[in-house]
């Protein structure tokens, strides 16, 4: 069905409308800033929030954008936003992504939507197309939430979701978020006017590799995003009893450690014990006194379960509670989880993604329907607007690594199906029935 | 049979010629040097070896000696020896223990054997009690291994078993033990000089703490011990790949630390496979890179058996290795173990077994036969001589914590056993038969 009508769209389908070899050159020029020394452009990069190399890379961008005609601005939480002006008085369509990237990261991570929507802006010019709805870039500021843990900064401060005190907090430098921000040209006093007002977005379209291997496992071109999927995090403790490794018969042991080896285990299986895409890790283990010859009295691990459907993480939860029980019971052990943190899913606009679907057949392009495993700033925006996002193949599913990686073809694919949902988007926006 | 040898022990033995009273003020005495601020007796002690606790300490100790009656010496290893004549050219009847003090230890480890050293030759200058054999108590220098991670370090001289490299070796502080022996007043270019020649020793004897709670469990006043067990000590390694939690399928994963969760299970369960009194312990868990949203790369984790049985434990760690195979091949990841470190068992001498045995029960106590699952001195000193090792219960076997807790009784009889075990290896020994 799928090659049926690729073939079909391929017969009827139109060249890329977007340039991948312009596209290509500036994902490789980007790399530039925070290269590693020696490295070349798969030498991945170290690009974080805030440093020099963002803010140099910020520089370079946003006179890309100007030489592509748009008009650039930032707002008070380093957002930058190129816009292309639409011919009727109607709501922004909004799209782009982040330039900030992991320590020791790829530069696939955010670039390819940032430069993927600064190639369709480009090829739109090219073209001479005019929309009716006025078009903007963004870049979002600092999605990797290097120095205050929590990413998704400025897609946070933009659906004004930051609470008052995140001025002030301090990060591992002792600096404060209004510093960064005056470094960044900023007035932190204004932080709240880079709210975006209700009614001013027509919807968010955001391209983004998609840092699994599913795509790239079963060589589909397009991933059409349903949703990104909620975050729950616990942090759970085993107190067991300290003791001498060589005095302490095997049946005399009130060992965290194997209490918590059987945790970690048993939140794998009720993981497992449902279909679906539903993930759970656990992430590290610390363990008190942590020497070799003292069994283990105290052991702290995280839980973390990920699904579009929050009502299933809680139904698994249930689960794995109930197994630590048993487990703490068995070992005599305590066993006790907190929840730290729980983002809900964000999912996707239905007709946006028919949009997308509609959009990639029309290219030529395969696409499968997937669930985003990662949070992205979409999950921000679509507090205040209908949301889309499209997903390209990462080689082998590795990401945040300088082994990530995406095909120049895909990543042009990816940027042909953003320039050609914009434009479906326009059309099927604002018109009367 | 325990009981009603007991009981004709009891109506047939004589009163304690220990001072239980004498030995108690003893050991308090010896907590305040390194108590901690504001506490008493209960709070524990640190006093770690060569530190000014330690020293202080020391001093003191030797004083009492003197005091007793005894002539004092001190060994190019800082070992404290206390020499009471024999009334024959015959080797020395050894005994003592150690003074120092893991960090935030308890009053008995260590102290019970070397106080109750003290008053045994206390007790016999009461009873002007002459012996054939000259006697002799030691305390040995720095048993917990503070500075040097391994301990037993003033025994280990005793025995020539310190390598030629130990002396500039740097502890964690920056300090040699060449250092640190300068400040005990020694010259290190005479550490050699430390060895105890062949043929100098009839025996050694060491009253202990259990540190583990069979003979408080059981209500068993003496414990004679088999041996110290072997240690055998591997560092395992799991490779999986690190990958991003929330995009990376459940099937997909290489989680290194699931890996390791099945193997400390495995660990567990392969001890447990035979009857006996062996253990392993996997003391600490190290994630990499140990984040709660990153799937567990590569986990490192000890793995450690004890036994008295050499035999046992390879037989045991054979099952294991096999164990890991599985597991390795099931979860995708590598699992590599190498070998840190095997400590031979050290079995004391059996003919001293029967003279405990006897000593307990003329003075009427019951005893048990049981291995030493910790490290002591008397590992080291039985590469020179015949050995025996007298246990006294650790209240709910805890040790190595302020919570360490032998009770007066219990002291005073492993003291009084002590008494009566040299006086039959003074007869025993160097007999023509």
């Amino acid at each position: 069905m799928v090659l049926l009508a690729s073939l079909l769209a391929f017969a009827q389908g139109p060249a890329r409308h977007v340039n991948q070899q312009r596209l290509w050159a500036t994902l490789e020029k980007l790399s530039e800033f925070g290269r590693p020394a020696g490295a070349g452009f798969e030498g991945g990069v170290t690009r974080v929030g805030f440093s020099e190399e963002d803010l140099a890379a910020r520089g370079w961008l946003m006179q890309q954008m100007r030489e592509a005609g748009l008009e650039v601005r930032v707002d008070p939480a380093g957002n930058i936003f190129g816009k292309r002006a639409g011919s009727e008085k109607f709501p922004t369509i909004l799209f782009g992504s982040h330039i900030d990237s992991v320590p020791r990261g790829g530069n696939f991570d955010g670039d390819v939507g940032s430069l993927g929507a600064l190639e369709v802006m480009r090829a739109l010019r090219d073209g001479k197309i005019a929309t009716r709805h006025p078009l903007e870039i963004v870049i979002w500021t600092n999605e990797e939430g290097h120095h205050f843990g929590r990413g998704l900064l400025g897609s946070s401060a933009a659906a004004g979701l930051l609470s008052a005190d995140v001025l002030e907090r301090r990060d591992e430098e002792g600096k404060t978020l209004a510093d960064w921000l005056r470094r960044y040209g900023q007035d932190p006093a204004r932080l709240a006017d880079a709210r975006i007002a209700p009614g001013a977005l027509a919807a968010y379209l955001e391209l983004h590799i998609e840092q699994g291997g599913v795509l790239d496992e079963s060589k589909i071109q397009i991933g059409v995003v349903q949703g990104i999927v909620g975050i729950h995090w616990w942090t759970c403790t085993a107190s067991g009893f300290a003791n001498h490794a060589g005095t302490t018969p095997m049946n005399r042991r009130q060992d965290a450690l194997a209490a918590a080896a059987r945790a970690a285990l048993a939140v794998r299986e009720e993981v497992r014990a449902e279909s679906g895409r539903q993930v759970g890790t656990i992430g590290y283990v610390r363990v008190e006194p942590g020497a070799r010859n003292i069994i283990p009295g105290r052991v702290e691990f995280p839980v973390e379960l990920r699904d579009l459907d929050a009502a299933k993480v809680l139904r698994i939860w249930a689960r794995i509670e109930k197994r630590f029980a048993e487990i703490a019971k068995e070992e005599n052990v305590k066993l006790d989880c907190v929840p730290l943190q729980a983002d809900e899913p964000a999912l996707t606009d239905t007709a946006i993604q028919n949009d997308i679907r509609a959009a990639a057949r029309a290219a030529g392009y395969s696409t499968l329907d997937l669930p985003s495993g990662a949070g992205h700033d979409a999950q921000q925006i679509a507090k205040l607007a209908p949301i889309g996002m499209i997903f390209v193949p990462s080689r082998g599913g590795i990401s945040h690594s300088p082994r990530e990686y995406s095909a120049p073809a895909d990543v042009a694919n990816g940027a042909e199906v953003l320039y050609r949902t914009i434009l479906l988007l326009d059309e099927r926006l604002n018109r009367k029935p």
